[in-house]
């Protein structure tokens, strides 16, 4: 318990704060005689590393993984694999203007009255640096899905106002926003740098698309897929809502139009349209898995804020450091790393059923 | 596992067909000496039972809870406590036309590639009959968070695009689809009666607010407040997305308007505005935690539709039986129900805490 | 939590006090498609029920059992299964002597420290009739492993001073001790009559051996099978000890003769003897596993005692009701029930692995 | 689940393989505002470290410990806390020649039948080298338990047929065997160095005593506070046997010398005899705790054995490396951590019951 943890069969518990020594993950129920090495791993982080692009943060961690465990002869053994990234550039200094007063929006308050002691720098655990650990995870979920010809797409599709017109898998990671409409891509990332001088932030939504998944993962009642993908999904720290498939727009429709009507083609059930997002009474249908997740504008601003202290006192705050103007290019590998985690997860569950 | 429990320190397991002999929860973890008794659980039932009023589903049972086991002289003892509820009014008939056909919008194709088996009786465990065991373990929860003060309510916020104007909580239970706004109530209960008329169903928006929530509930990282509250809510089968404070609308926002300011007032730290919806970094920051949830039409209707049978062979069906035209109004208790449990669950961990 | 489920994939939940209405157990994970009957159950029910023979409680309950769930024409469904027994011969009066004492041996005093609260009837939930509600599962389970040619059987190997000299499988039923000796049986009988009529008990030994298990089961680590199986055993109240393979002994013995020698024969590896007791490293090797637990004498006795009241001052008690003078042979279908519903879990769990 | 971690509340989880990059350990939920150093967790491994005397092995390892996390100035910060050993003296050579070999008493066999694949350097994962992880957690729930004057103490009580015939705590560690007897543990000494010159090693029985506990540790049915600690003591590789209190003699007692009668003095309820080793009915009675487990002597001998390869062709084996003639005095330390690791969980979830 205590929140590290997630998932049943694969599951992963992570650890490190952003300006401790490391950060790591350790993967229990990774299958046996899965070929994997550091450099798949590296493929992953380097998508979410920072300093990657104009448009991230600056802070310079070149993330490098080392795989601590389970793997042997360049194949996974069944036993636990572990795997750690040192922090480089920490620069605790940058935060000791913080180190008494809540920064807005952040969980320096919550995590205060939570524990009655804080770790200041950076967030501590808190912080958005702990989601590398998810992404190396993902990474060797993607692996274990590549198997079985599952593929998990994310991609920014708003920033701001600003929204995909088009949806083209194939530009997402030919443009720094990593949006799947070029034309689109080039006004969030304006829109973005806009907000960067004005020491401002901005939010966005992103969406994914599994394809491939089969049908039957995910279980009855309170373990629903589309139940533990939004756990997954909202303990992603900057995310403020997640819906599957129509979504909230279903809401608006009638049965006779939101039901998607199954019909045969070549031996296969197939559905007329997706509003249910690939997910029936909680169980993946074998269609296309689509959802959408709110992606909240950076707190770290360096606009000055109102703020209080430890001693309930007023005070002004204005958050220095190095951060990401909008977080959304970066969240992409995050939010596919804990879909296919999830996707994982279900797999051997299955597995376990039929 | 396999997905019948939901809770870790609070913990409830469930049971029971649509039409089987009855349904259920044990829950475990239930603080000793709390006053219950079975009026205690019945009167939250009452708000989530069938035939309630003329916009809910005719199936007449009357859902009466008997406690099983962990009370002792009016007052919990710290044992697993079992309440059970038979089933009544079965009507298995009703069901025949559709043993080989599945249901555009159910779980009847997904259960069948889940288990290669099915239970065609109204759904069998993938009916939201089960949501009466939640509610009842809801009630048991609510009398633990009276101790503490806090206090959870949900209202039909939208039915189709009829939406509340004013939330005046008084009037929630004094309407047929419990919208805090009496006006707009009489016209989403038009919209419902007309929808029922074409033989078909609508959707809605219902929101949730919960005041006296102390700040520090929720764990860090995977099992963040927010993660556990979209889980136990996205895992009501009728439930297609999930938002929180702002949700999708913080999307479109800049840090600088994001940010919820602290300041002091009367040795409490508090907040100017609510776009995080009472929790940051997912954990509970003192303020009231406000959501919302996109309900589905449901997907009964007696229109016809085009489907396939269990041969892939082409059919149509009409889905007979009493069914809901529209399920805002007993989703309102089952949100609340999954809220409140969620709550306790954290304080509970919270207490072992600090 | 709290303490009333157990296992990992195949998972029960059980409830209910030794002189409430009912008792019972949900297990989830079951897989779908087994033929299940209320006789099923019964069957093994029947084996541990009260009042069986002239050396067990005179209790008088019948043991029915009701199926409420997770069967649908005679197979299981794979959603959860819940089992319901209703206590009959409550007769609570008998305990009202003892309401403020602690009754030495049982959990009185310990139930009261740990809840501030204590439900005295009959012991409430740290009854042994809670156990009903594992031979219940066990019943499942042994089916589930029936298919897999997988057969468990324990038996009473010693009671007091007398051991079984033979181990003679066919013969345990036929006994009322459960000795897998029927010249030893007599003797052991002879001392639980006298042991009744001096109003006092006797403890024994209890012996399982598991044929057929296949290789592989059971998990590295914290989830070794041995670690399973003495978690689940030692959870029955009566027990104080559980041995695996040569257990205490091996303590004396040197690595050379500790060792089981691997050999080939008919394509199948062998050992030459199985001082492991079928488990190597916390895996199954398989050989046959053996074990064997350690049984107390029943707490309750009807021989005057001295103890203390919730007041704690010195009182005198005299145990009451009727209670069993040996309980090995009524723990020996709870012992077969711990351990198949372990191997079963085990089974599930490596399905998804290989 | 994959069986890597323990515990509820205060939960470990560890990785790493006897002869790979490193071995560590996360522990989630340790309280915040512990005061921690890498010194106070050295001083544990030091009592566990290869090397340590003439009886123990000398694989040269100085098990360094560093913290990567979930410590801040000098304490524990609520955050997940990460402990690191990196591997030194690895000589994979020494294992090449059993490459294809099973070795007899080792999970060789199993590990290859479990996963299809084996790392065969020193037992990977299944070498008694993951219990340095147990011993560093072990380390910081000592620091928990004597905030509440809780103490765990761990001895040799036999070696082969040598037993301690005294129990005087503080000779323990004078004596390399770490018998509670110096004159015993003399001759314990004795018989190790015999065993090792004839290529052969010895088991034994290490005894633990807890005093101080609190009355209400433990669960009811299923998490009773000996089944936990059953679990915990034998997911030890070496351990075949658990027994609590009087164990397995109390088989051969009557109820009425079993009971342990309750009296009062100064307030405090007492017991006069304690054949229930401090526990009744799954839960702490204010007693110290007493139990004892059975300790198998080393399966790496260096005498020839007999075997089986991977092909199932007949071999001889003779395993080299550097190995211990008796685990019991570092099996103490690892006995000590379960323990300990086990009382701060149940003490944890205590504290969120009353």
């Amino acid at each position: 318990m205590a929140g590290n943890s997630f998932g049943q069969l694969f599951k992963m518990t992570t650890f490190g704060e952003s300006h401790g020594p490391a950060i790591g993950v350790i993967i229990d129920g990774v299958p046996p005689g899965l070929s994997l090495s550091e450099a798949d791993v590296q493929v992953e982080l380097d998508r979410r590393r920072p300093g990657q692009s104009s448009i991230t943060t600056q802070r310079n961690e070149s993330d490098r993984v080392e795989i601590l465990s389970g793997v042997f002869e360049g194949k996974t053994t069944g036993a636990a694999l572990a795997l750690l990234i040192r922090n480089e550039d920490q620069r605790s200094k940058d935060y000791s203007n913080i180190k008494d007063a809540f920064r807005p929006g952040h969980a320096d308050y919550t995590y205060f009255q939570k524990f009655g002691f804080r770790d200041y720098r950076g967030g501590g655990r808190s912080s958005g640096r702990e989601t590398a650990c998810r992404v190396a995870a993902g990474a060797v979920a993607k692996k274990i899905l590549a198997q079985h010809k599952i593929h998990v797409t994310a991609y920014t599709l708003a920033v701001g106002d600003v929204h995909a017109k088009n949806i083209d898998l194939t530009v997402i990671e030919k443009n720094m926003v990593r949006a799947p409409d070029l034309a689109q891509a080039e006004r969030m990332i304006q829109k973005i740098e806009e907000a960067r001088k004005d020491g401002d932030s901005l939010g966005g939504i992103v969406e994914a698309v599994v394809k491939g998944c089969p049908a039957g993962l995910g279980d009855p009642v309170f373990d629903k897929l589309s139940a533990r993908l939004a756990a997954g999904l909202m303990s992603i720290g900057t995310i403020k809502g997640i819906e599957i498939g129509s979504g909230f727009q279903i809401s608006k429709l009638r049965g006779s139009e939101a039901n998607d009507l199954f019909y045969s083609e070549s031996g296969q059930v197939k559905i007329k349209t997706n509003h249910a997002g690939g997910i029936l009474g909680g169980i993946s249908n074998g269609q296309d898995i689509v959802l959408r997740v709110a992606v909240k504008p950076p707190s770290s601003i360096s606009k000055l804020q109102e703020t209080v202290n430890t001693a309930h006192e007023k005070t002004v705050i204005q958050v220095k450091g190095r951060h990401d103007p909008c977080i959304c290019p970066r969240v992409v590998p995050v939010v596919e790393a804990m879909i296919a985690i999830t996707l994982v997860d279900c797999l051997l569950i299955q597995k376990s059923i039929r």
